[in-house]
């Protein structure tokens, strides 16, 4: 579930779920250690002349660190992500528009089990297609018996979804019942074409948003530009590891002061690998992780809302009698 | 409220309200003080042994500054929360082209009750959508009450509206009770179906911004992305503390001049701090900040706007005898 | 007026009217004058003592004007601005899409007076709206009574539009007058529905131009970020004032050429105040700057444009007699 | 075919197909052998003035490899490069749209035969038009034959489509054919002139998608730009031939220690190199490469799809008796 | 012409037109004939002594050129021209969709006068707007005399278009006259409202195109901002013409290697040089440059096509007998 905050910015700083500290740790832990390994082989391995010798290499892992132009990368990574991850959210489909339509366009008593249908079939429809890019609606939903039993379909709809041979995918199945029910309306003569184009615009855009979804979790930001991205950051570290030990022969103790805990380091590690961390986490917005997308609590809401608008408002109109001015 | 400012750009620099000395003052007092603390440390508690120490020490600290990339991070968080806001802006529904498309398909004084009451409407669903977003707006309308007290809401609209049991929220009612208004003129015969089309299309894209709000609400900038700039921008003025520190050994002191006043610090501390608040302030940009936007000022501007469209300047027409060509 | 330009680079170079020289100028100035003060301190009033002493102060300098990441802050700020300045551009509102619809729907001499009239409200709306926005158009137009001098207003329309109470804005009100004559066209039938949505359409996009060029002109990009990088670039080169003194000590001439002209700040001042020069001009994009809108020239040319959309061009057309093809 | 992953991020470094080892392994054996010829001839032909000489040169490379700033060039030019290739994705048309209009417009068993003819002009044009842009699909459809042979075209239209003489381009007939198709309904009066704008926006859609590949295969990144970072890249690895050698001379193998195997510089191809190839494979996104658009693929589904919807699904619609609440 | 390039990436390196070797050549000689002036003065004319002094100058530029942050500014500059420069080409018309609408609209033999006509009006317009933006396109139209010679102007319309007044421009005179035209076909009954209204969106999508090529040709990117990158990145050239000299005191050589030619700054003047050439290049995309669009072409492209389904293709339909499946 994506993570709402309100607080005040000092207090943000000490919260755990979807934070930073949490986003870190794992990697922060594997690092002390590796580091106190090498730094233990340094203290009581080494002989001075080996100490001098490693104070070489410390060094030249210091320079070689420096070759890493690693905030460019992440800078320009994590914002391509952030880009994509903020289009995906608003690929999400919210039923509202079209039922509103619904309820424009087919009032009255007589359209209600018209209405309420609709209304069911978009929170079905919004069951099939989210189970193919969240792993969390798959759990809800991991077969169609389940919106069955979910009272999302019926058994003549399960037969007639199951029977379908579409090697090539059936997602918009629901899209189309709720077409055919319009077009019914229409040959009906309940509406004529405007009210059709009408009703169709409104019923488009909600099917845009599932196939959106579809082509996101299709095509990924190419794999190599992710490597790219990780190496830099996990090889920046590994050097590190080396490059930020404490200079143990004596001429360097002499001239430099000796800090046995890699502050800085830790510091980096914090905010680049935070940062690296915001990329990998919004790269995949409909997964488990603390900040992902809660589609299932989106599909109950829009289940209520679309069903709430089919009946109770559907013709809701207080009296207009005395018109009154706002003070 | 947003701040205006068409001054010559020098006396810009000593505004107060929304500037940059009123954001960063409080934390440069703070900074003040710990730099000062240690400075009184290294002078009065240290001997010359201890000084040399803990110049290494600041040396050590001036490296580990230089490994914070603040102004990419900064760069990059700014841009992202500067786009979001604007966004946020441009989401404020405005009654205005609603309004003129009311008084467009239905014209005359046999429906001004009509036209009145819808402009009642979009004010009255305003005040409830930005009572759900706005800090100062739900200070105005606590509860549904003070719309009925501002005559915002008729008394029996408060009991619908009321007794309406939506778990998931229901602020979207009063565009339910224009569309049904609407849909009634058309059941009239008032309207045709392109006319109506016409009036719908407006009465969504009024929706839309109370709805984008609430997305803009709810989905907010990953919580990790703000905790990595704050961790950064902080910490690198925390390593200054130090780092920064004028080098009191008698070898440093023969070298290199000291000054006893964090001069260039004080300056970083102006463009790094103001550039994160302008990131802090825009991020919630309907809290109660200098700059944030002013809703309730928008409430009473659409108010009296609705109204006026509504009745004075529903039908207002000069007329058109001889037609007169500028010169 | 915009500045448009099609020769040469190199001759671009040498121009003055809206050119980096004419923008720097006033600056390098203060800052030759400022430079050659402290020089001149330098020399005169220091003995080799206080030189040495003041090397202190060049040298510390020198490094802390490293600590001001001037590229970065003016890079993305600039990026903003020219963004916001072309958005701006782009809500100049051209009538001429209006008035080719309006001779398509309501053709022939029966109509040219109507026609007229919406030609001359669409120049009097934008007289009006953009009074609120540019100063220029202000001067031309500092009372309505101007436009009824122009001939752009009727003393009829004056009257009404001079009634109207609306504390909250009226700019709108012509806007009104042609929906409302649009509605009348309506109603006598001389148009259809699906023609009336044609022409609000084009009404409502005109009109949409002055509403955006409001909501630009209300909230700005907020005050502390351009104070940030107001200072940050004034404050650069302020440290540079004796970081990029030659040091006149003993040692220091021995050592390195001693060179009296700033030349590198020059270039400096150059291209960083121009950056911000470029960002300033467009942030007030309807002010009196040379590289500014040029509104006036606009209106002229939309209300020419209008006029012989209206009359000489409204159903002007070859014959079609026999087809030719083009070779 | 694009590659899409969903493993864990660990287990992604590991990956061959579209990964960064595959990308980058020949430039980066080619490297080594160039380098270590470099450093045989340092060793075995240089002697101690020889090597100190080199030395000087090994060290002024070094400098030289400082003033290429690659990540900028790099970040800027991927930037742009990866939103032209997803824009170029969004450009894929997809007949789903396009079909569901067509059912709703032109249903029943009378206007099958319709339906099904402009599902399978949809694949047609579909092959045609990619076979100008994608080399696979030019493999597949090398001739137009070809598509007669898939059964996409029948004599008759292979007869109209070759006798249509076309200098610049008739990539477009099919959906002329489709257009002419749904004129024939409407003069029939099978439909009204409002469906038929439904119809024929859908239409148009379907053909936007072709037209703005053409243009994209037309009007490429301008070759200095990419000329320009292609120097810069390996430019700067060829500088590093010289320039990260060991120093073999006596006095430098005393100073610093001496590591023969270009460790960080391995490190910079990975992820310059690296980035570079994202560029490379994005920049022709219709090619062969492991990261390519799969149009083959989307073809096929599409005409599976297509007729589908036209045939089978065109009119299923479930009983809709009594309405079902969702649990 | 812009220049399509397929090849591999090597051979791109090799090609000549619109290559950066034929961007930057002019430069790069005039950078060296200047860079061995220098050196000669420097090896015959200075003595020890001066060359000395000499070097104090070169180690002073070279410091200076670092202060310019070259890759920065051109980066931000030229992510912006691109932008532009893709806009620009965006902004080029097509009849392609209008010409089907037509078809679609207005069928039939009885109708080919019409269709043929538009089809050559909207050439027409296409010459006359273009030769507004473009020298090729004046170039070969310098009056409109030679339109009526390329039968794109019967010698009525050049009358009628000759002898209207229109200080303030007329180049849309053609649309009116395409408006006019669809107009009489309403009146006389052959489309109706909505297909008019059809028919206009088209022809309007056609004419905004043109529009905006003015309004891109009209207000251009700031002369300050084109005139501070070119300072800087000239100014950077010219100060490395001191600062990359060969340092030729006694000292000096004993220290560092010698080398006259200057490698990298051939290297630098290809990347920076060669990245502002793309700016310049973009910023008047239909000059005469080769990457420069060519609208002379599309001209002809244009007319050929237009004509082609005003006639040809008007009615081309396929029979649909046997629906086929495609295998």
């Amino acid at each position: 579930m994506t993570i709402s905050y309100d607080e005040e910015f000092s207090s943000l700083m000490l919260r755990w779920r979807g934070s930073i500290w949490k986003a870190v740790l794992k990697d922060l832990i594997g690092f002390y250690i590796a580091y106190y390994i090498v730094l233990a082989f340094q203290w009581y391995l080494l002989d001075e002349k080996g100490k001098e010798y490693f104070t070489g290499w410390i060094m030249w892992c210091e320079i070689g660190a420096q070759y890493i132009p690693l905030s460019f990368l992440l800078g320009f990574f994590v914002s391509l992500i952030v880009a994509r991850w903020w289009e995906q959210f608003n690929c999400i489909s919210w039923p509202d528009k079209m039922m509103i339509m619904v309820s424009a366009c087919l009032p009255g008593n007589e359209n209600i089990v018209v209405r309420q249908t609709i209304a069911r079939w978009s929170s079905l429809q919004a069951a099939i297609a989210w189970s193919g890019v969240s792993v969390k609606t798959l759990k809800r939903f991991p077969t169609e018996r389940h919106m069955v039993a979910s009272r999302l379909m019926t058994e003549e709809e399960y037969d007639l979804y199951m029977n379908t041979d579409a090697p090539h995918g059936k997602w918009f199945i629901p899209i189309l019942w709720i077409v055919n029910l319009i077009k019914l309306q229409k040959k009906k003569g309940v509406i004529d074409s405007v009210q059709m184009d009408m009703l169709l615009k409104q019923v488009y855009s909600y099917r845009d948003g599932f196939a959106m979804l579809f082509v996101y979790d299709w095509i990924k930001i190419p794999l190599v530009y992710t490597q790219v991205v990780a190496i830099a950051t996990y090889g920046y570290f590994f050097i590190c590891l080396i490059g930020r030990q404490p200079k143990l022969d004596q001429r360097s103790m002499e001239k430099e002061i000796t800090i046995l805990f890699p502050i800085f380091t830790t510091f980096q590690m914090l905010f680049y690998l935070g940062w690296l961390k915001v990329g990998q986490y919004l790269m995949n917005p409909f997964g488990e992780d603390d900040d992902d997308f809660e589609l299932n609590y989106v599909l109950d809401r829009n289940t209520a809302i679309a069903h709430m608008m089919a009946t109770e408002l559907a013709d809701q109109l207080p009296s207009i009698g005395a018109p009154m001015v706002p003070a």
